[in-house]
């Protein structure tokens, strides 16, 4: 199977999980009829985007993996019969939360997990508060869609994420994600900012020719306490090829089901040509494992 | 001086050294007179591009640093009083080359160099048999214009050398390069590449918050030998700031001064408020110094 059709859920959120995964279930379905592999679904999907704020009581969104969240992902992944990459807010024990992808193979078992590694922070994304650093380091997962490099979100600022992942065997890079627009910032920061987002990705591609997917939530939502601006999350969901090229392309305001055909053949087409791992200096990296090079 | 101006001269081959300083040497009084602080000239600059083949009579184009052609160099730099980054076919032993950049200073006197670390070999481009990879690492070179990190070419596919620049605190990444299409290649082929090699670059701007300056040469050069298909350089150099967002873009068919304003209190501004070096996985980075993670 050299071709793979991917699909990606772009959305808003509809409240709570109930209702997310309501939604959920529609798109998946239309994904399969659509004839989709692989369904890609945004971060931490199942309510709002939690960090707006630091308040202990959004510990309650969290939950158990394996768990009623999970249970009700793998029906969905089992019913539509297709690879399924989730987003949650792991309650892994008390005071010990993470930002973990979760995979679902077409019979719902789960496949693998990936804990977010680089965690951001700032204003209205207050996520050091809600997640320890992922603890499971850089490993595709293996799926009948192949093996995929599941990251989240602020990893995909991280060359050597994707890098790390690529040299494990992965073949395609995948982002769940929740990225938006300071509302205060103005049009030319944010198209800056959009466009680096995108740009940074594509590189991924490019460096590792391998394609990327990514997968944003769109449409404002407002900070729980009325204090910040709230987050307008750009959608711009995306598929790229092993050159970066664009194959699909979400719109920044609607939720949206994106779908794509990935030829992996082609990685290897690209990688024959333009062949970057061969000529690695693997003896002169030694200075990417320090924080800063001013010893 | 938080600003400051750079210009970068894309030049077709004029044919020997003489010609090509010579043209060098007009542009370089230009942009002089433009403001230009820093001056960065293509790839091999001296003469064409001398890889489209593997004949033991080219290693005649490669000279001494320091040598006739840094003294005509310096005094280039000198006469126009500007920080100029230059790139040459460096013979340092008999059977031991090197594909060299040559930093000045406004006085003239060499400041420092750089020894291409990754080395490219597809069809056209055979400079394994040409140039030994370079030995002197990845570290910046300070000049007046600001601590430089000067790669060259094949290297700006590599997100590693960009970040370790970076960590030794480069102020703006320099990429001197000699790239273009297969002319057998179609049209969507040729845009993707194009597209990528720009792409790539920006992306390193973004991972790295660091301005981008890359010069390509541009025009058809044909095999020597007249068994290749030449190479159709692409021009496009172009500087980008802390982003990714373009600050100067050139063509792809003429020869070009191109001249930029730098704001480099603007590097400090985009790094804190996404400051991705705070939140490097360094404790989970060992395999970037493996060649593949199958062991």
């Amino acid at each position: 199977m050299s071709e793979i059709t991917v699909a990606l859920v772009q959305e808003r959120n509809r409240g709570d999980a109930d209702a997310n995964l309501a939604q959920i279930e529609i798109r998946v379905r239309e994904a399969a009829a659509a004839g989709a592999d692989l369904v890609v679904l945004q971060e931490l999907h199942n309510g709002p985007y939690p960090c707006q704020r630091e308040a202990v009581e959004d510990f309650d969104q969290a939950e158990t993996i394996p768990g009623p969240g999970t249970d009700r992902l793998a029906q969905i992944a089992r019913d539509s019969k297709v690879v399924l990459v989730a987003s949650l807010f792991e309650r892994r024990a008390p005071g010990l939360y993470h930002n973990t992808a979760v995979v679902f193979e077409r019979d719902g078992s789960i496949v693998g997990r990936y804990r977010k590694m680089h965690i951001p922070d700032d204003p209205g994304y207050y996520e050091k508060f809600y997640f320890t650093p992922g603890d499971l380091g850089f490993h595709p997962i293996d799926t009948s869609a192949g093996r995929l490099g599941v990251l989240v979100c602020w990893d995909q600022w991280y060359p050597e994420a994707a890098r790390l992942m690529a040299l494990a065997g992965a073949e395609m890079l995948i982002y769940p994600t929740a990225i938006g627009w300071d509302p205060a910032d103005d049009d030319a920061e944010k198209a800056r900012q959009r466009d680096a987002w995108v740009t940074v990705q594509r590189g991924h591609a490019v460096a590792n020719g391998l394609p990327v997917l990514s997968c944003n939530r769109v449409g404002f939502e407002a900070d729980p306490d009325g204090v910040g601006r709230g987050a307008q999350f750009w959608g711009t969901s995306f598929v790229t090829g092993a050159q970066g090229e664009f194959l699909a392309e979400a719109g920044s305001d609607e939720p949206e089901l994106l779908i794509a055909c990935i030829d992996r053949e082609r990685t290897d087409a690209v990688r024959r040509i333009w062949p970057f791992l061969r000529d690695r200096r693997i003896d002169a990296y030694d200075d990417l494992l320090k924080r800063y090079r001013d010893e």
